[in-house]
């Protein structure tokens, strides 16, 4: 098989699985849920895991391969599959688990289908604000089934910016601190940080922020919402301006416009 | 009149003049509304104003002025009650104006009702995500009709923090980033900045955030979110521990118990 199968399937194949995980993240939120550090990161205590992720992402890969048996599955918790499979799907079944550890309401399931390493359907799911966020390759992006596009801003001094920091407390966040004041210095109308990376480029692909950095980011956390920006109209590439990869990476989002003033200061202080 | 007035008479009031204020500032934002810059801040692109905020503080202060015609009235836009006054309603018609002028959800109404500089009624209400949150002194706090509390965090690396950084691009904005450094160093969960000072608070009253800091706020910032998080069980300071004042002051919440370790760090960096 080396044709892309149907993108109807395949949308319809993320959306549902995408709200399968919402329902189990939900579940175990009223039940309360029992957060514990990740043994491979060292046990730090801001890397968090829990049965709700470990469910969630059973339950999302259950039902893909249900539809797609012979496909490659690589997510967050126990997904292994190889990168650059013809098939491949990325899962994301809980970002922001630090908000969710904090029943903060910000935080969702992230879904995509790439072919030979080529985006073609991505979803984002927040179960607990009930967004939906879709894109299809080709076929714009789409929050709850309205079309939404990234704003027009031509300037920095317009923008609202986006900013994570990964699990990392030494050179990485003191890059970034480095950054964002860069960014003030432009004189933006803010910084923002929202905890969840997937629903950041969402806000990118939606023209609530100008932009988003992150020096590094999982392909899981990415993998959907870059589609959802490009889809939008926006631009995604690595914090040098290169074009991502599969893998570990810094990634940059913006509206277009703003993408090289972006990594003119993001590329600046890459850690 | 020397005697509070009854509290229900002075929730409701706030209640409906909250409502009020928000369903004005939902119509701007579907009709399209024009952002510009405030005058009396020497244009600064980042610091903005609209119709609707104008619009927003006058219906608020009409209600008020309706069920209490001899109470002085303070307000971000053209209130210029006395501080000191017995009576004392302190209003913000739109706290997030970045976020409103790029449709980002997270804004809100802010009222709070003071007896003699004593805290007696909060009110904040979110009108595009829906969220109303109220306290009465001695009566805790809500959320839509659900009591909250604050988490129980004993730690700062159990901790979500959240941030803000006024209209500041200079001293106040360099200290505002030493002193996340400071927090990332004692392992906390993550720095949240979501733009909206009064939110921000409701989300420390919530449970969600352990703590939030800003080096400068403006009374109606948080003359309501403050009476919300100490009626959740919560504390409220400025940055250097003193009881807070109503007047341009920095501020910090916690759950209590994280309180003398926020200070430690946000009283070594004061600008």
């Amino acid at each position: 098989m080396n044709q892309t199968p149907d993108t109807d399937v395949l949308l319809e194949t993320a959306i549902t699985a995408a709200k399968l995980g919402g329902e189990i993240l939900m579940r175990y939120l009223r039940d309360g849920v029992q957060m514990r550090n990740k043994s491979d990161n060292g046990g730090k205590s801001y890397d968090l895991v829990s049965d709700a992720d470990l469910e969630s992402e059973q339950a999302v890969a259950g039902h893909i391969r249900s539809q797609f048996p012979d496909h490659e599955l690589l997510g967050e918790e126990e997904l292994k599959g190889n990168p650059d499979a013809q098939h491949l799907w990325i899962i994301d079944p809980l970002d922001g688990t630090n908000n969710y550890a904090h029943k903060l309401p910000q935080f969702a399931v992230s879904i995509a289908y790439y072919h030979n390493g080529v985006p073609i359907v991505g979803v984002v799911f927040n179960p607990a604000r009930d967004e939906l966020y879709q894109a299809v390759r080709g076929g714009g992006a789409f929050l709850n089934g309205m079309a939404v596009r990234v704003d027009d801003a031509t300037s920095l001094s317009n923008s609202l910016i986006g900013c994570g920091f990964y699990y990392d407390r030494g050179e990485m966040m003191r890059s970034t601190l480095s950054a964002i004041q860069s960014f003030f210095e432009q004189d933006i109308h803010g910084i923002r940080r929202f905890g969840a990376a997937t629903l950041d480029l969402c806000m990118v692909g939606c023209g609530h922020l100008g932009g988003f950095f992150e020096y590094q980011l999982s392909p899981w956390d990415f993998a959907a919402g870059r589609l959802f920006v490009e889809e939008a109209g926006g631009k995604v590439t690595d914090a040098g301006g290169d074009a991502l990869t599969i893998g570990l990476s810094s990634v940059v989002a913006s509206n277009q416009h703003l993408h090289d003033a972006m990594i003119s200061i993001t590329a600046k202080h890459l850690p």
